[in-house]
């Protein structure tokens, strides 16, 4: 798992007897996000499939939609400038694990001399594609009709979005929804070590995983499943449901939306600006979905008895 | 509760029937954070503590320490200029519950006129304070030695903090400890009514809840302690343990070690920057904290069986 988990030593206090041993603890290291040589974006995440987080945070932000919008993405494993490092840092790119989509791991290699080799990312668009508006900016969700607010946060989704998923016509059975969660749990190789990382799965109707994905940010995990479709030109994730571990909040809805995903489901429990966002988008959002039910939010025609 | 939940209808499905109901969800909408002027930050929040979320979060960034650091924090209910508004603004605050802490809860009007009016938080800080640096700027964890990594991001802590909490002598009862995620679940009130709010609450080392805050982020919820803390002018929180429902991210800890809290205890796992933050600031951080043990991950000391 290279760099993914990392072991330490504990005091641990079972029914009053202290004792010492080892614990494994997932990553969380900073990876900063750099576009056209502009820091974008700085987000703390598990290290491994940073080009897909990388991808992916460029989809649900709106600035990409296919692999040919990107000429190339890679370590700047030199602080400045970047470029004079691009043939180093292309060739840590290795195949390392084996779980569902994983046709190719950005993993840094262990043990690497310094922290700060990998943390950093620069994607280079394609020529003609558009350069994201700063960071700030951007997540200040204003219109000058209503200045911040959710009304404005829902508009800015739904002007954005190149694959509205309204008419997805795609059908889950609940039968097969309420078995999402342990099917994602059972391929989740790090919590089951650590209990410390949120995971999301894309599934076909079917309840076939094709892609799971583990991180410190839930945040994350969708960004590097997103990442994972545009690399491998399975945007737009029309007929697919996205699965997360945790609660569903605005920002995973809006992920959803933008890569055409019709439908989420959530172990715990959406937020109300990710219901209102699913239920404007056309998105079928599932929370508390688990053994013997779950409740369905929005856009209920998609689960079938 | 104002607008701190929401309810919804919901088709639920429990053991193969269908039936639709009500449900309350936790509510989720943009807060916008200026300081002197200028946009700073915005945080998904859960309505309510909002003047405390913005004290709060400056806290945590270093950039006050003192209640009289802030001259006035208000709602900006215009857009703009913002000051044309403050009268009106001030009025707004109320206290509206009696949870632990809660001398004052700065929550909108129910039903406001518009979405807008209250999702926009202005701080000017006191003569002589130093307006933070911009946001994207902040959160790059960068030096010139070594890049962006977690090294430096730990060094950015420890030379910000004006509270180093190493030298704190508290001591907490490993019995009192393993008791306080149940006192701080047994106060959630809209949890129990959602369950979709984290919850932060500062104890006192005999287990005495002092202040409670729930939020549909976690850092959200701690920011609303520190913003108390600071407004009851008790920074820094030495001798005091923060319980946090989740798990322990770095900057949880940071947030912990920005206002001299000199103990972190979570119910689940702490991530490795989390760990490798608490050991070199001295602060204790358990997690797995439940009713028959805990893992201690850094400075034992504190812990006393």
């Amino acid at each position: 798992m290279g760099r993914l988990t990392r072991r330490y030593r504990v005091r641990r206090l079972r029914d009053g007897d202290w004792s010492e041993r080892p614990d494994t603890l997932a990553v969380e290291e900073p990876l900063e996000i750099r576009v056209s040589g502009r820091a974008y974006a700085v987000t703390m995440r598990t290290p491994g499939h940073d080009f897909d987080l990388a991808g992916g945070f460029l989809v649900s932000e709106g600035v990409v939609g296919a692999a040919e919008d990107i000429a190339t993405i890679r370590y700047c494993t030199d602080d400045s400038p970047c470029a004079r490092t691009a043939a180093t840092s292309l060739q840590v790119v290795a195949a390392r694990t084996s779980s569902p989509g994983d046709d190719r791991n950005d993993v840094p290699p262990v043990e690497p001399n310094t922290d700060t080799a990998y943390n950093i990312v620069e994607v280079t668009l394609a020529p003609g594609i558009a350069p994201p508006r700063a960071a700030v900016e951007r997540s200040v969700y204003t219109t000058s009709s209503c200045g911040v607010c959710g009304k404005a946060a829902l508009e800015a989704v739904n002007t954005t979005t190149r694959w509205p998923v309204t008419h997805d016509a795609m059908q889950v059975r609940s039968s097969a929804l309420v078995a999402l969660p342990d099917l994602l749990r059972a391929e989740q190789r790090v919590f089951s070590r650590t209990g410390g990382l949120h995971a999301a799965g894309v599934f076909a109707p079917d309840g076939r995983l094709l892609c799971l994905r583990e991180d410190v940010g839930r945040h994350n995990a969708v960004d590097k499943i997103l990442g994972w479709a545009l690399r491998t030109s399975l945007l737009p994730l029309r007929g697919h449901v996205l699965q997360v571990s945790g609660r569903a909040s605005f920002e995973l809805v809006q992920k959803a939306v933008m890569a055409g995903i019709p439908m989420l489901s959530a172990v715990s429990a959406p937020s109300s600006l990710a219901v209102d966002l699913a239920a404007e988008s056309g998105l079928t959002l599932a929370g508390f979905v688990r053994g013997n039910g779950m409740n369905v939010y929005t856009h209920p025609h998609r689960v079938v008895a």
